[in-house]
C-alpha cells in the first residue's frame, strides 16, 4: 500500500481565499501551517525557505498571484488598475528567488491568464480564473512527479542510492522529482538502501528527506555532505538521483549547491548520476550554464547553523546556494516525458518538443 | 611581528602534577581549561574531541603517561607494579582513538623511557623520566610544526588557499601542520585569501581554524564542504593543504572525513592538493591506505549538529570520521624533513630515512 508523500502547500477558501504553507525551517521538530493572506507573506516564505523546492515555489508563486487578486477584491480596485497591481505582484513574485526557473515559469504562466479575460473584468472574476490556473499547475504537478517516478524506477536497482537535498513531496506538488524515483522504486519492491546527504547549510537533507522517508517507513541513512566520497568509494551506492532548479538548453544543470562536487565524485567512480525535473525546469534560452543567475544567500546559514553560532566573530562566509553541473557529467534527466540519455541538446530539445 | 598560535594543552607542576587541555569542545564561544589528574580523564578526552589534531593527542597521550606514574606514586606502588599500572595505562592510552598513529607514536616513545629506567625505580623517578620524555615530545613537535611551515610556504603563492579541519596549534605542540605552512606564507608576506571547510560533523573548520585564524589577523572565509567544488571551479582557489592522521608507505594518507572528496575535486580542477604532516605521521607498516583502521563515529555527531536536532526520529547515520586519500591524488606531503613530491615509496623512505 503506497503511502502518501507530505504536502508543502494547501489553497483555502474559494478565490479570494488564502494559502497554507508547511513551514519548512521548523520540520522535522515542529508541523506549523502559516497562512499566507498577502502577497509580501508569500515572498518572505519563499526567501526564507519556509517553502523551497523548485516546482513548490513555482506552485507557491502562482497561488501567490491568485492572493494579489483577492488583494485588489479586498482594495475595491476597478479592472485597470487590479491589472497593473497584478502585475507589479507578479514580478515581485517571480523575482523572490532568483535560480529555480519554474517560479517565474508558473507565474508567467499564471498570469497569462490575464490576456484571455475580457479587459473589463473586475477583481473577482480575474481571482477566480487565476486560481483554477494555480490549481491546474499544482493538479499537473502531482501527475509530472508520478510521471517522473514511472520513467526513473528502472533506472535503480537493489542497492544503495544516495541523493543530495530534498526532492520530495515537499518540494512540489506531488510526490516530488528525485525522491519520486526512489520512492517508486521502492513502491515496486526494489530493495532500496537509501542514503541522504544532509545538505548543508540548511540540512534539506536530514530535515526534510529523512523525514518523509521515515514518514513513508521508508529507511534512510544520513550522511555529512563531505563523506560522500568515502561512501561512493566503499562500493554501496550504484546510482546518485538529484532534483534540479535550473537545466539549460544544452542539459548543464543548476541545482543545491553540493550537487556538482556530488556529481565529479560519481564520476570518479563510475556511479550513474542522475537529474529528476519536469520539463518546466528547462530554460532553453540559455545554453551554458555559466549563464545561470547564482544566487548568494546571507552568512548566517553557514556560520549558525541551525541558529547556534560555530564559527566566531570575524569569520567571512562564501554561501552559494546553487552550483551547476556540466551536461557530461550528467548520465541522463528523468522528466515526465521520458529519460533523457545521453544528455544532448538533440535529445532534450527532442523531448521536449516530443 | 608574528603573532602566536593558540596552546592546545599545558603541563602543570613537575612529575606528579598534570595536564591541563584547552576543551576544543566548547570553542570558539567559551574558553575552558580541562584539567586532568588521572587517565581516564586523558583518555575521555581524547574520544570526546576535547583535545584532537593527530599531533596533540599524540603529546596529550605521552603527558597521560605521566599522570600514569602519578597514580603509581598516589597509590605507592612498589617497582614491579608501578611498570604494570604503566604499561596497562599505555595500552589504554595508545588505543583511545584507532585512526592517527601519532598516537600510539607517542605512548610508545614515552613507554620506552621505561626500558632505560634502573629496574628497580619506584614510580617518582618514573613520572619524572616519563615527563622529561613527554616534554621532549612536547617542544620537538613544536620545531617540526616550524619547520614544516617553512618547508611549506613556498608552495603557496599569493592567492586563495583553502583547507580542512583544523591542524593548527590547536592541533599540535606548534604552530600547526597545513595551517603552519598557510600562517608561514602569511607571515612572509604573502597575500593570501584564506578559505576553510567548515568540515562537519564536528565544525573544527569553522570553530577551530576561523578561531585561529581570527586571533591572529588573518581574514579567513569559511565555507560549507559541499560548496568546495564550486569555489574550485570559480578559479579563485590556487591551492589546498590539509593534515595527516596517517601516511602509509606508498603515500596514501588518512585524514579527516572530506578529506578525499576534496582531493578528487581539486585532481579535477587542475589545483594542487598538499599534506602537511611530521614524520611521525607515517606509518611503514601500512603500504595499502585501505589497511588503515578508520574510526566510525556515533550516529549524533550526523543528526544533532552542535547538539541540536536536524534529523527525525527513527533515521540513521553513516559517520566515518576519517576517510583515505590514494598517493596519486597527492600532489606533495610536506615534512620538518621537506617536501616530498612527486609522492612516491622512493621519495618517502629517501625523505624519512635522510
Amino acid at each position: 500500500m503506497p503511502s502518501a508523500p507530505p504536502v508543502a502547500l494547501r489553497w483555502t477558501d474559494g478565490a479570494t481565499g488564502h494559502l497554507e504553507l508547511l513551514d519548512q525551517t521548523l520540520l522535522p521538530g515542529r508541523i506549523v501551517w502559516l497562512p499566507c493572506r498577502d502577497v509580501e507573506t508569500v515572498v518572505e516564505a519563499i526567501q526564507s525557505l519556509r517553502v523551497r523546492g523548485a516546482p513548490a515555489i513555482g506552485i507557491a508563486g502562482a497561488y501567490g498571484l491568485v492572493i494579489a487578486a483577492g488583494e485588489a477584491v479586498r482594495a475595491g480596485l476597478g479592472p485597470a488598475a487590479t491589472r497593473e497591481h497584478l502585475h507589479v505582484r507578479a514580478a515581485r513574485l517571480a523575482a523572490a528567488r532568483p535560480t529555480a526557473v519554474n517560479l517565474r515559469w508558473a507565474v508567467e504562466r499564471t498570469a497569462a491568464v490575464l490576456e484571455r479575460c475580457p479587459p473589463d473584468a473586475g477583481p473577482l472574476p480575474l481571482a477566480e480564473a487565476l486560481l483554477a490556473e494555480a490549481r491546474a499547475i499544482h493538479e499537473e504537478d502531482a501527475r509530472l512527479c508520478a510521471a517522473i517516478g514511472r520513467h526513473g524506477a528502472p533506472l535503480l536497482a537493489d542497492g544503495g542510492v544516495l541523493t543530495h537535498c530534498n526532492t520530495g513531496g515537499l518540494a512540489t506538488g506531488g510526490d516530488g522529482t528525485a525522491l519520486a524515483v526512489i520512492t517508486t522504486a521502492w513502491e515496486q519492491g526494489r530493495r532500496l538502501e537509501v542514503f541522504a546527504d544532509e545538505t548543508r547549510p540548511l540540512f534539506q537533507g536530514a530535515r526534510l528527506t529523512a523525514w518523509e522517508l521515515v514518514q513513508r517507513g521508508i529507511p534512510v541513512t544520513v550522511l555529512v555532505d563531505a563523506a560522500a566520497g568515502q561512501l561512493l568509494r566503499s562500493g554501496r551506492v550504484n546510482a546518485c538521483i538529484v532534483g534540479a532548479d535550473r537545466i539549460t538548453a544544452r542539459g548543464d544543470v543548476a541545482n543545491k549547491i553540493g550537487t556538482y562536487s556530488l556529481a565529479i565524485l560519481a564520476r570518479a567512480h563510475g556511479v550513474p548520476f542522475y537529474v529528476a525535473a519536469p520539463s518546466s525546469t528547462f530554460d532553453l534560452a540559455i545554453d551554458d550554464g555559466a549563464d545561470i543567475p547564482i544566487e548568494e544567500r546571507g552568512a548566517a546559514e553557514v556560520l549558525r547553523p541551525l541558529g547556534v553560532p560555530a564559527a566566531p566573530e570575524g569569520a567571512r562566509a562564501y554561501n552559494p546556494a546553487f552550483d551547476v553541473t556540466p551536461a557530461h557529467l550528467v548520465s541522463g534527466i528523468v522528466t515526465e516525458r521520458g529519460v533523457i540519455s545521453p544528455v544532448t541538446p538533440e535529445r532534450i530539445r527532442a523531448i521536449l518538443d516530443g
